[in-house]
């Protein structure tokens, strides 16, 4: 089998701190970037493509540590390295001087999950699969081979893994058949940037609605009166049947679609009278007490949940906070019009607004503390956070054992290509709940991969389409035109930022 | 005042892996490297030197973030910096992309760490006054204001901590003077490494006695039969009053002296008839249930505590081991002669064994949760993977609220240097406590620093000297030859092992 001989590794960044795109209440200016793997073999027609997402200055310094980590792998054949991806996994992780700069967290951490990206994507084209069908043909012993498992047992041991495994091996393929028929359920982020004007919230709102969305996510935190004011604004427009079509508006009255607000997998979301949902996300700038008593401030709204209300390693944190918004009051002037409520009768003035958190959750040592502790009701996995899919499906297990939806975070630069596979897997093979664990999407910079991720628009839309191509292994692969251009410093648009003095 | 102009960082590796110094059950083979860093100012009389700690691979990638960290100090004003170094602090953590990259932990942190210790060994060079003076001398409210403040506040308050730090201030003075006199009391790792034969250990332990130790760690993990054989060549060799001088078997007799095992410094520690108290650490190898019974099977030689039993972020993990561990069975072929037995009569079979952690522990809000949950006994801070004195103090306040004991990290190179100074600001301006917090001392690379911490030897000895240089700062300036030897890969050392052909 081929070996692995040399690799290149590229800084790329793009300018999307000059349009506002990705603002935060933490992250205020965001150069989305890439640092990005190409793994080679001695075997012209194979290689893998890996990355991971930051937002800007350090992308260099990810680089420069996929290095090191990928120097690891020159001569290894991949035959050894695919057969046992769990081995391979403890592998790159093995290094006892380079884990002491982490250890599992950080820019360590990061790097890995580019180098073992690389290696499934590489993995699945050498079978002619994407990655997620790789993954949901194995068998349950395979998949658990395939896992991270250190430090994780006192939570899920490999007995039970396979046995939640095995279980799940019935209707595998029908979900699989399901899935590629109506794709699977996406969010929309695009709308609610702290830097959109109510005017350009309001167009791509309507625009994400006229495309199927039902779950429309908006950042807040600077100041709780303009984020009401912002989020009334969306609920107002999402919960207005006026902005149905015929069939949607059909769909609501029906209580077997997932439109339908009493439908089970709207359970716990406070959908509005449409059956669409709002969810916040303060991207970790609150202290605890304080995440609390601003979250009770949008009461009103109904948000499903409040992502990233403190600092993301802050468990204990987490589970004080979701304890505390459990039937807080809701505000009276709520938007949500009466007499609509799916709250019983006599309960309607209380509200439970959950708490969701991950996407700088380091590990899974971290995610195995956030489901002990009851501290999130739902899990935001990030695919290069992480250290690659080998641990992404420790954490896919741990979740299922503790019955908590995962909704991997995406958007940024190359996430979207990335979590449907992981979405699927978790699907499939894992959790066979769909409707319920929504999967983020952004509509930024998907132009520069060859297996751009796809959405299915109109009614029944908003929808990741499924990917299918046998070559396109995690979907990963950039255009090598978009390399060139956006390498940093020496790409061509970095050069002609310098060139006209805008840099 | 002097503004910053430039900085400079050197790569510095030394050999250590060649002698089996530092081997301990996770890192087997360690380069004692230092990131290091010296920043200057527009006057030539006025610098800052500063690093943090890493084992060897890796230590590049921390110089190349430690540069983009400095980079932003260039052009301040040194007493813009230094009149509120909290917000300094806060500074150097607020570059909205830098942060993505941990947030507040791996390479990002460890590298705002050795920036913010260089400010504070420029700020107390500034004033002539070692580090630790220079802040045992602030108000209550300078020291407040210096300190980290982000995502504590629902578990300290900033009031809490004007009042605890006034309620200390009595006592200040006379603390300072007592500490001075006696020296701050350590403990030795040096000779408990994995790698050292019984023979060494056996050298090396009789001549940490003569010195005046009676504070001993031992490295466990690899195999029980093995840490019990070595343990109790320790015990052997600690416990037996024949090792010690006459007028040390008097203190022993004595129920006033720390010596004693009676002494309320020693509750809880598990000493042996003659004061001396062994701990053990497992440097992170194990499953939270593997630690629970290998610590278990190591009841029987009595460690004071476990350190380090399972992964560094696992809070839950930590607590639960501490609870497991409390009273459990006291193996009856324990090697602590009888009748000898602190514990009261009925008692005596039974042990509780503490869990210390902390050295991998990767900020303040690691930290708050390990108290929060009841996960440690003992906090084992380090001085650079926290980022830097200002994260450091809020630690140490933390402590105190929860009254736990702080014994921090120290070894490696450069560590033992920086540790003397967070000792003493504990003991005089926080804890007031001495006797039971003892300092972890590692006889190693201390040869490369111009002030070099300074250990008392014989007789009430086995204590650090408080350094008192009005120009020595943070202690962690470094030889220019020592830099020229160790640079990686340039300095003279390394070219040589080229040369010779051992690289």
């Amino acid at each position: 089998m081929p070996t692995i001989t040399h690799f290149t590794t590229h800084d790329l960044r793009f300018p999307t701190s000059l349009t506002g795109d990705g603002t935060d209440a933490m992250n205020t200016s965001c150069d989305y970037s890439s640092a990005y793997l190409c793994l080679h073999t001695s075997s012209p027609s194979l290689s893998g493509y890996g990355m991971t997402f930051t937002i800007g200055r350090g992308n260099d310094i990810v680089c420069t540590t996929i290095s090191q980590l990928a120097q690891k792998l020159i001569g290894k054949d991949t035959q050894d390295l695919f057969s046992n991806m769990g081995a391979t996994w403890d592998f790159l992780l093995s290094d006892p001087q380079l884990r002491w700069i982490g250890p599992e967290k950080g820019v360590i951490h990061i790097a890995t999950g580019a180098v073992d990206n690389a290696l499934w994507d590489m993995y699945a084209r050498s079978v002619g699969k994407p990655v997620w069908k790789l993954v949901c043909d194995m068998s349950p012993e395979e998949v658990v081979k395939s896992m991270a498992w250190r430090y994780i047992s006192d939570a899920l041991t490999k007995e039970e893994a396979l046995d939640m495994l095995k279980g799940m091996q019935a209707g595998k393929g029908q979900r699989e058949e399901e899935v590629k028929r109506v794709g699977y359920p996406a969010y929309v982020t695009s709308a609610g940037w702290l830097g959109y004007s109510d005017a350009k919230i309001t167009s791509l709102t309507l625009d994400a609605l006229t495309k199927g969305f039902t779950h429309f996510k908006l950042k807040v935190g600077n100041n709780l009166a303009d984020d009401l004011r912002r989020a009334k604004l969306i609920r107002s427009l999402i919960d207005d049947p006026v902005h149905l079509t015929e069939e949607e508006r059909a769909k609501v009255s029906d209580p077997s679609s997932p439109r339908n607000p009493h439908h089970p997998s709207l359970s716990g979301k406070n959908p509005g009278p449409t059956g669409c949902v709002l969810m916040v996300d303060a991207n970790q700038v609150w202290e605890v007490p304080q995440a609390i008593e601003y979250v009770k401030g949008l009461a009103e709204v109904r948000p499903w949940f409040i992502e990233e209300p403190t600092a993301p390693d802050d468990i204990l944190g987490h589970a004080r906070i979701r304890r505390e918004l459990q039937n807080i009051p809701s505000n009276p002037n709520r938007v949500v019009p009466e007499p609509f409520s799916l709250a019983p009768e006599g309960h309607r003035d209380k509200i439970t607004i959950s708490v969701a958190t991950g996407e700088h959750a380091h590990s899974r040592i971290l995610f195995k503390q956030l489901l002990q502790a009851s501290a999130i009701d739902v899990a935001q996995i990030d695919s290069c956070r992480l250290a690659g899919v080998s641990e992404v499906l420790s954490v896919l297990m741990l979740c299922k054992k503790f019955n908590i939806p995962v909704c991997p975070h995406a958007g940024g630069v190359g996430l979207c290509e990335y979590v449907i596979h992981l979405s699927l897997i978790d699907y499939i093979l894992i959790s066979g709940s769909m409707e319920r664990n929504v999967l983020e999407y952004v509509d930024h910079l998907h132009e520069h991969f060859e297996w751009r991720c796809r959405i299915k628009e109109g009614p029944g839309g908003g929808r990741y389409i499924v990917p299918t191509n046998p070559m396109e292994g995690y979907s990963i692969k950039m255009y090598e035109s978009s390399i060139k251009e956006y390498e940093f410093p020496g790409g061509s648009y970095w050069e002609g930022r310098r060139r006209d003095g805008t840099l």
